[in-house]
């Protein structure tokens, strides 16, 4: 298929309507866009031989470049959204509007900003909803109302439990709770949808859902038939003996629900590879507060197992979200593969139905967990398919990032420009996310030039 | 021109007797190299399009890819040669030895290795002697004989008292001397030499040349006639009031000697673009040690505008390496540009009578500085008239980098893999270098499948 390109110069005099960055970004870089040296109109000549510039200009003047922008988001930093607008900028500040088809496709993986995604992917409203927050304190929350003929809502553990909304000197996981989550799905059942969407992921939590079944009007109850606190954190399931449904909300009663829950199915709530010992330490628990949590959650897994008639804990999904998917099974939830749900909710098959010359993807980190369930090799292997090309940028590149290339990404990159701490590095994220786009892009068209001149 | 390439892995099985990554790497990326998984017999291969994967195997096949290496040192970590091995192993983990002819021109600016630079450019032997350091006690440092009718040495002023040779907690410019520069030159002058070529560059000192000419036997006296210290840095120049010329070298005496410096011809002795207020912070001063030096320096230039006839203050290099270039020009030495003078040792142009694809530069740090006289711009312009794109990596990109693309390079990228001090990068610069490399050498490959798609 023929590509055209043409020179950042031609093509903003040829569409002066179309500023070459971003909006946002016109303010930090409009240096290089609006006040581009002369010099810029030979960026993509070729290097000599049989293709002169003129033929170059005119073969890639025929039809721009299609570019599809699927980019996960940085972990405690960017969403998604604004990685893929950071990607667009930098994308622009080297190919005009002209020379390129841009598609923006940001990836969710059920943490952090799931609900809004859905919402925009399907239509429908956010409502703001202020909830009891991972450390007690009222947060604003909120949750997504699809409009489809089901009365859906959307809605996801970050917004009501995640670690951004637990204080840096609060990061105690046997303390916080994921109540408020179990208010959004209160909402949601008093607005009468019959299906409820709960992404999980990025939570600041570790309460295997109990904090959510308390706010349902679940009570938890000792061995001597007297109350747990009230959204008390893990802390206290060690003393768990009996779960007491009289007060749930009704409509979770009769049944008259559909709640589907988006996980990574691969998490365990128990055992060395569970909710306590793998995410305890990333959440900001001490040694001892781990061996707490993996014994507290334990005795959950019991008393779920007896509740549900059966043992609980080789089924997928139920360490999702600090153990929620635990509570999820309780009510009824169904725990879906995060994979395969995702490819549902935002039809990521069907944008691999056009044909794209390459893919840029991008995430917080690329390693050697990279290929396994991770949304940039997601996209990598639909894009092989696809016959596109992907190449993806991310914050660090850790041990084993080069198994990334069997996933089907031709080449990767950091984005980062110099010595500096994780801390700096995270504050100037969007900015370095912009400029790295711009550098490979850079780096591309140098290729371009190249393959042009085969022949 | 026509370039060929063949995929990695087809090319490996074509020519088992040319491994694809240097030796020296071998050990740390054998995986890469001989265990290639055979997904990566597609790695070349374009998008979709009407070219296909048999078409771009035969023409990429038909010539190899014309790659000049040509990277700077990066400074107080890795060579300039040892930068362009890296740069290789890099490339050739990803182009078979049939799909590039790759040539090494480690580029130097007369800082460190710029006498082995030479012998090995020129032929001739490096000699190995022990001369006084920096900080006073013994250091190993040699110097170049060259093979030709003059009879030449070459040394340079980093191997005897280069700011590596300083130890941290001893980095104090008042104080450490350039006497074993003086000592390399005495050793020359006694070999008979008729010229002596000195560079100029990452010197640890500031004494204004001082220690040098006291090792060539010139005594330093003050206002009592009394003689200053030997080997005691700037800190005792302030009471410089004549020089006494009578114990000097007799070969230097009797003009017998052609000496030539490869300076940076910026480089003032004094005031506020002097010596001791630009390096002198860089090379361990305190404020109040760089108000002595500067006032130490100012008496030097006094002194020696009166033993020379004329004021001296704007000669060009002067200020080269700690202020060397005044002590030299005392020598009569000729202060040549070292821009001119590398062009002249390494034959740069002639390099670029020959066609290249694409040049891979490299530096330390590229930032607004970058285009003002560092070797890594001087080749992209002559790369520019030559036809060849240049690409450029970096241990750390700084503000004002976009100025590089007006010096011709079409793209350029950091080697750094995520958040790290200095310190750190300085200990993997080899490793990083190499990956980096590779990294580009992909995303190029990216762009050039495309470019072949097109048409």
């Amino acid at each position: 298929m023929p590509i055209s390109l043409s020179s950042v110069a031609e093509s903003r005099a040829a569409s002066p309507t179309s500023p070459a960055v971003a909006p946002q970004f016109s303010a930090i870089h409009s240096h290089k866009t609006f006040n581009a040296p002369p010099h810029q109109a030979d960026k993509i000549l070729p290097p000599k031989s049989s293709v002169h510039s003129s033929q170059t200009s005119e073969i890639v003047r025929e039809h721009p470049l299609r570019i599809l922008v699927a980019p996960s988001g940085f972990k405690e930093s960017l969403g998604p959204e604004r990685v893929a607008n950071a990607i667009e900028a930098g994308v622009r500040n080297v190919l005009s509007s002209s020379s390129v088809i841009l598609r923006k496709l940001p990836l969710h993986d059920g943490g952090e900003g799931f609900a809004r995604a859905v919402v925009v992917a399907h239509g429908g409203v956010i409502v703001d909803q202020a909830v009891t927050g991972p450390v007690g304190s009222l947060v604003e929350s909120h949750l997504g109302f699809i409009s489809d003929d089901k009365g859906t809502a959307v809605l996801d553990v970050a917004a009501a439990a995640g670690l951004r909304l637990v204080p840096k000197d609060a990061r105690d996981p046997t303390k916080t709770t994921i109540y408020g989550v179990g208010e959004l799905i209160k909402k949601a059942l008093d607005a009468g949808c019959s299906k409820i969407i709960i992404g999980c992921g990025d939570s600041g939590t570790s309460d295997g859902g109990a904090g959510m079944l308390q706010a349902l009007g679940v009570r938890l109850l000792d061995i001597d038939g007297k109350e747990l606190p009230n959204a008390d954190g893990g802390r206290s399931l060690y003393r768990l003996a009996n779960l007491f449904w009289c007060g749930v909300h009704p409509r979770l009663r009769k049944d008259a629900i559909q709640i589907e829950a988006v996980c990574n199915i691969k998490n365990f709530l128990c055992g060395p590879r569970g909710v306590a010992r793998v995410y305890g330490p990333q959440k900001g628990a001490t040694p001892e507060e781990v061996d707490l949590l993996a014994a507290a959650l334990e005795q959950l897994a019991q008393v779920v197992s007896l509740t549900f008639g059966k043992e609980i804990s080789r089924i997928p999904g139920i360490g999702a979200s600090g153990g929620i998917g635990t509570g999820l099974l309780l009510l009824g939830a169904k725990l879906r593969d995060r994979s395969e749900a995702i490819n549902e909710y935002f039809e990521l098959d069907r944008v691999f139905e056009e044909d794209w010359d390459f893919v840029i993807t991008a995430e917080g980190s690329l390693d050697f967990q990279s290929p396994h369930g991770k949304m940039t090799t997601e996209i990598a292997r639909r894009a092989k398919n696809n016959g596109a090309q992907v190449v993806a940028l991310a914050g660090s590149i850790g041990d084993g990032a080069d198994d990334c290339y069997d996933a089907g990404i031709k080449a990767f990159t950091s984005i980062l420009k110099g010595p500096l701490t994780l801390e700096e590095a995270i504050a100037q994220t969007e900015t370095l996310v912009m400029d790295g786009a711009e550098k490979v892009m850079r780096m591309i068209m140098v290729g371009l030039t190249l393959g042009l001149s085969l022949k």
